[in-house]
């Protein structure tokens, strides 16, 4: 999967489409092995730190506010009152605290099975764990297909599926029986939001595939929503929001544009402009000939 | 620049933010030197030909779409009635391809200055000269600067700079000079947009600067549209639009909803996402605090 482009680069091949993705680095400057996965960590020249999971980029420093904040903001401000809310993954802490500035969350639960991820984030991405001693944040390391699948039935408002990609540990999640157990568990209007790969490299595929399962789970409605996140492959992303009865395309446009605390990227117009779907995607996805 | 990931891929270098990205090739099938640039064409894995200047990817047969849609159709949806439009750079003749389609455009001139372009792009990109031969169509290899200069003033509506980045043969097309002479060939209500860089790397300096002088040079607005491009720094790209005396944030939505032509990124809904800027931006561009 690693390939060097040359001493002093850290490169990430992604061999289903072609292309691949360097940031000159300084070097690596921690490096761990846990019985789930490998975690490294480089220190780069313009991108700050950058987490690698076998051989993937996971968070840098210099722009992991967009991929954090689209998680979040855009399926806490599409509930009309989130409370509850489990975030999936996340063991790099980055999603708990975007969730953490919604002052109506009274509860969040981080279910990761790698506490190796949260480990590293802490050592190397202290920003992003500024708010894990929040007394309403509960960190956990387990199975979160078996904690979701434990769950008190309608206890949840919000579930955020903030996964690697769907091979290796994080397959299970990108699975009609998993989400089918996260409607059980969410509360009636209740949201789960996934990240969903790149627009450009798997619209016809994992996104296609991610709203026929969530409709085979019992979801009212799903939309996909794209954002730009440089260093994964294609450097273009998507999250997909599914509702336990409401609509996914709506959202709280005052609260937002009302909000008490600071994004880098979210904000409620790039929430309306994340609704909107290129013309190839919309084809793909069956809703224009 | 052009440094080789490894045998069978092309990458390009980012050198001023420490990035790269490379795609897998079969190989190069075509090479040539003009008296400006140095222009290679490659048959790559999954992303269809590539163009390459001077090292830099120009153009890919997979997702030229978004720059070329987004550079003609935002600007021309903006003009309340666009008829007189010009092209500067824009040899690949993808732009003019997307200008063509608007029924109610009169007369296009495309001016770049490098007539190897345009033979390259006939012979790997047919799809992109399509349209070449339009009866509207007005195909010139000379000066751009020089030929705007040369304009009868207030006689086009919309005029595109597809421009290469700010080095080399396109430089002059980054300066103030060069603006107030589009503005002078610009009738009133007439839009002037520019291919602007990456959101990510340069909302401070390039971007920041076209607002700057675009204002100085006489427009009444100005507005940064954002959109991926997988193949270019970053993958995230922009254009910023400039009118001189209209508003750039409105555009003729009912139109643009109405077209009657195919697009693969485009739309209404599309166009009006653009619109939206990410915090980080409004706070570079002096949008918010």
């Amino acid at each position: 999967m690693t390939h060097s482009l040359a001493d002093g680069w850290f490169t990430e091949v992604f061999d289903q489409q072609g292309s691949a993705f360097s940031l000159k680095v300084k070097g690596k400057i921690d490096s761990a092995q846990s019985e789930f996965q490998s975690i490294d960590i480089y220190d780069t020249e313009t991108f700050g730190k950058l987490m690698v999971i076998d051989g993937c980029t996971m968070v840098s420093t210099r722009e992991n506010f967009v991929y954090h904040e689209m998680m979040s903001h855009v399926a806490l401000f599409a509930h009309p009152a989130p409370k509850k809310v489990a975030i999936i993954g996340g063991g790099d802490c980055g999603t708990l605290r975007e969730v953490l500035k919604h002052t109506g969350v009274e509860q969040v639960w981080q279910i990761d099975i790698d506490e190796l991820v949260t480990r590293m984030s802490e050592k190397h991405f202290p920003e992003l764990c500024e708010s894990n001693d929040d007394p309403r944040a509960n960190i956990l390391f387990a199975d979160g297909i078996q904690w979701i699948k434990d769950c008190e039935p309608e206890s949840l408002d919000v579930i955020i599926i903030d996964s690697t990609d769907p091979v290796g540990p994080a397959e299970g999640l990108f699975a009609v029986d998993f989400y089918q157990d996260c409607f059980k568990a969410l509360a009636p209007l209740g949201i789960v939001v996934q990240q969903s790969e790149s627009p450009l490299y798997h619209s016809n595929s994992i996104i296609k595939k991610i709203h026929v399962d969530m409709a085979a789970a019992g979801a009212s409605s799903s939309h996909t929503v794209p954002f730009p996140q440089v260093i994964y492959p294609s450097g273009w992303w998507s999250c997909t929001l599914a509702s336990k009865g409401g609509d996914t395309t709506s959202f709280r446009i005052e609260d937002s544009a009302a909000k008490s605390f600071r994004t880098e990227y979210y904000n409620a117009e790039m929430h309306a402009a994340g609704l909107a779907i290129p013309e190839f995607m919309r084809r793909a996805l069956g809703m224009a000939d």
